[in-house]
């Protein structure tokens, strides 16, 4: 039985690990005069012009939840990365020509190319004047005027209804019953500026302390850092559960249970994130460790977060994507009653539009009442981009057989698909051959975790650094050779483990280099501190 | 002296007026089993299988702050629109075939055609193999490679920095110095999805409780309701000081003392929201008033949001749009020194690109600890939509005399703001012309707020309905005429005195018609109630 990292021993480990630096790293043009606070009085609004010349926002009065969050996949080790790239532009020699970006899953950045068909139908839909250009197939005008059809006065200009256009509703609705073989109701799809925005607007639902006690919400150790930035910034009690990285990171339900005991004491845990396929550790969930899951939330009464942005990207034999809504669906009641949100989005699959800001929610058996809230919420925020409506649009209603843009669409989509397969086997196999390296197999989504024994030297060295072992040595790894991968402790891990999160994304020929480089890297690291 | 309306008591004004027959709207999928919440022990984890069928999330235990918030923009009176424009596409008879939305500034959905110059460059942006159309013009094309070049892989689906693309925030630098006469640091601009998401980031910086007090920020009453709506989700104190509608809405700085001392009773004020051009008033601010709220801000230490999102819109004769931040830094220390977030949007102005989520906040004097704050609370977001980011680009560095698109965009732009200006005196005119109502000068923005008497009778019958008069009123005139207007209660207004909003955004014919039916309506809703 693993021992247990506290949210907060986690946020105090990653806040002294990561806060050294940050703050210097970006400029002002600030011209404040600092005066001793003394001769400021906050309390009165008679006060003389001459003595407010401190700035009235400062770290002592600033929103203690910001204080304290982090976001590890664009934290200090990131920035510095930044910094590098400009340092290279401005021709200081280093050991290495580029920064190679390995810390976050950005697939355009890395070289891939994006869907032919995704982008014809955004350029009509932009500038319709291109419906009347030959050049453009008709599948892809067909899709083009049916979102220029839901769109108020046939412009992408024009605000669309909160939860997003209808008909791209209705798309989706359509997507999941494909999927699943399961009904789908369109009114319970809800459109996002990208899955964070989703996940957040029903995060935030449940902040609602009981009896003095915060809401908790059970998040993966290792996670991904949306989720533990969401909670500190909305003051909510961060559950960590750990998976179990000797059975190729799935959920150990003993392990569940033990997270929500000792978590009752201090918080009133209210729902349980699910990532599957997982970030940042790679697992394909199966559909018994899913009923498992499914059966312990209601146990528990806890909401689901089935975070399924990785749905398509599965590659190991034998993996197979089950969805959070089917499994449950499949059990019946009174698990098919279960309150449930499941996410998608256009930034990682295929298509990997990430900067384009695509993404929904489905939301099953919500409160009637609630989600009238939950819709209203999101109302005040008028709508998410409708571009990035119109790309969630081309991955839910695709290309059809026997439409021109078919074929193309299938060669490219698998194309990426195939790559990224091999690739997974690639980094896994890579790092499996590095001395003191073990990582498991990536059956799906972007991402390798693989976990790294360090020498006790080194830990000593980052420990004098006040840096967390695995921070070091990627600080050492970038500067070195330009690879930027984010820490283990970035996502959390067990107490004692260190590893470290890197993508699959780099084209072959690159990664192929990458993986050579890091290899060089590891061995000098290894002779240096042994 | 206008008397004291709490937000607390407009808070409460709103829901009882607007929740009535919210909940009603949505419809889901729920199927779940209610059980009486006696069999359910929601204190322990010993539970048996058969009693969870209540939902975990309820109106009991939902976020309360998302509970009371409201934004009358879209509220009960907008969905009720909605219901009516399904009514009569399933051929129920009305005594109107169409609904006219002049209740949200929603330029495109108007009627307004976008400026070609923008949606070129998306569309070359988007789809990059259009570079090497003879079709499209040179400039639109170079910006296009501009954009591209600050992509990584040279792609829009790739995240940005989280505060957006380095030379986007470069040009944004050189419009405001353009347009200010006054230096600008391209780092101190902050894109986003839109100027709501920029105003709620930086607010969400202030929540801080300082000795068992709410943070308070003061905002113009009426308001856009994206602030109250706002702090209500963050729980923070509205602090509503009056706008002088017998001086057309200008700001009193007798009132601005006024309710921050009785704010500072039980709050904390720590800024102060300033909407020029005003929404949903007109007005437009002289320098003179300017002046004077930079000195009332600064004695009393507030952080200065100026919500500058319709600077393009000014169409009185002697009206001219001044920044805040121009202002501020003229003014000299210790002014120059104070903090300042000024807010754009692509989404006003001459383009109207509302669905594109583009617009960005220029913050000054910000301490530099706090300001990595701010970033690192941002980036946990990952980025602004990036086709957002190409639209604010457009608007930010425009074709330039010279340039082959120079007069045709010249000619678009010019097109909708004289159309608009005569537009703002039409609706002005019209509703000076009717029985009891009064409209103050359309000196910029998109909106005019009318003041009405209502008869004795009329008032009577709203509260015998549980409607404020002025929604009642609005309910009326959307039923019987399909335009749909917002009632002053959902901006807040002087007690005992009603007024709307509405846009002056139909089209010539189109507002023409609208203003007729209005007059019409409005002499028998007289007669009726009379």
């Amino acid at each position: 039985m693993p021992r247990l990292l506290s949210s907060l021993s986690l946020h105090r480990h990653g806040i002294n690990m990561r806060r050294s630096g940050l703050t210097s790293l970006f400029r002002t043009s600030s011209s404040a005069v600092q005066l001793p606070s003394s001769q400021i009085n906050h309390n009165t609004n008679v006060r003389t012009m001459a003595t407010q010349a401190k700035p009235t926002l400062t770290m002592e009065n600033l929103n203690p939840n910001i204080k304290v969050m982090e976001y590890a996949v664009r934290g200090p080790l990131v920035i510095r990365a930044g910094e590098i790239e400009k340092e290279l532009e401005k021709g200081v020699k280093k050991p290495f020509t580029e920064v190679i970006k390995a810390n976050i899953g950005d697939c355009h950045a890395m070289g891939q190319v994006p869907i032919t068909f995704i982008r014809e139908v955004l350029a009509l839909v932009t500038y319709p004047k291109l419906l009347e250009d030959p050049s453009f197939p008709d599948d892809a005008k067909m899709r083009a005027k049916l979102i220029l059809a839901g769109c108020r006065g046939s412009s992408v200009g024009s605000y669309t209804d909160s939860p997003g256009i209808e008909i791209i509703r209705k798309h989706a609705a359509e997507y999941i019953e494909r999927r699943d073989g399961i009904p789908a109701d369109w009114q319970n799809i809800v459109i996002s500026a990208g899955a964070s925005d989703a996940i957040k607007n029903v995060l935030k639902l449940l902040i609602c302390d009981v009896n003095g006690k915060k809401p908790g919400v059970m998040v993966p150790i290792p996670q991904y850092p949306l989720y533990s930035a969401s909670l500190a910034e909305f003051n909510m009690h961060q559950i960590g559960y750990f998976l179990d990285e000797s059975r190729n990171w799935g959920l150990d339900i003993a392990e569940l249970n033990r997270s929500i005991q000792e978590a009752r004491k201090v918080s009133n845990p209210r729902a349980i994130v699910v990532i599957n396929p997982g970030n940042p550790t790679g697992q394909v969930l199966s559909r018994e460790n899913i009923e498992e899951i499914i059966k312990f939330a209601h146990k528990e009464g806890l909401f689901i977060f089935a975070d399924e942005v990785y749905q398509d990207n599965v590659y190991a034999e034998g993996s197979k994507f089950f969805s959070f809504k089917k499994v449950l669906m499949e059990m019946g009641a009174p698990f098919s009653n279960m309150e449930l949100a499941s996410f998608m989005s256009c930034s990682k699959g295929y298509m990997g539009e990430c900067g384009l800001r695509g993404g929904y929610a489905e939301v099953l058996n919500m409160e009637p009442k609630v989600k009238a809230m939950y819709l209203k919420a999101i109302s005040a925020m008028l709508c998410p981009t409708v571009l990035g409506q119109a790309c969630l649009d081309t991955i839910m209603y695709p290309p059809q057989p026997g439409e021109p843009s078919y074929d193309n669409f299938l060669k490219e989509k698998n194309g990426v698909l195939d790559s990224l397969k091999l690739r997974a086997k690639m980094v896994a196999d890579a790092f499996n051959s590095m001395e003191g390296f073990s990582c498991n197999t990536v059956q799906g989504a972007m991402y390798a975790f693989p976990n790294m024994k360090l020498p006790p030297k080194a830990i000593e060295e980052a420990k004098k650094q006040n840096k967390a072992p695995d921070a070091f040595y990627a600080f050492e790894l970038l500067e070195n050779t330009g690879i930027c991968i984010v820490p283990g402790s970035g996502f959390g891990q067990q107490p004692g483990t260190y590893h470290f999160r890197t993508t699959i994304l780099p084209q072959p020929e690159k990664l192929k280099e990458m993986l050579n480089k890091f290899a060089e890297f590891h061995k000098k690291f290894l002779q240096k501190w042994c």
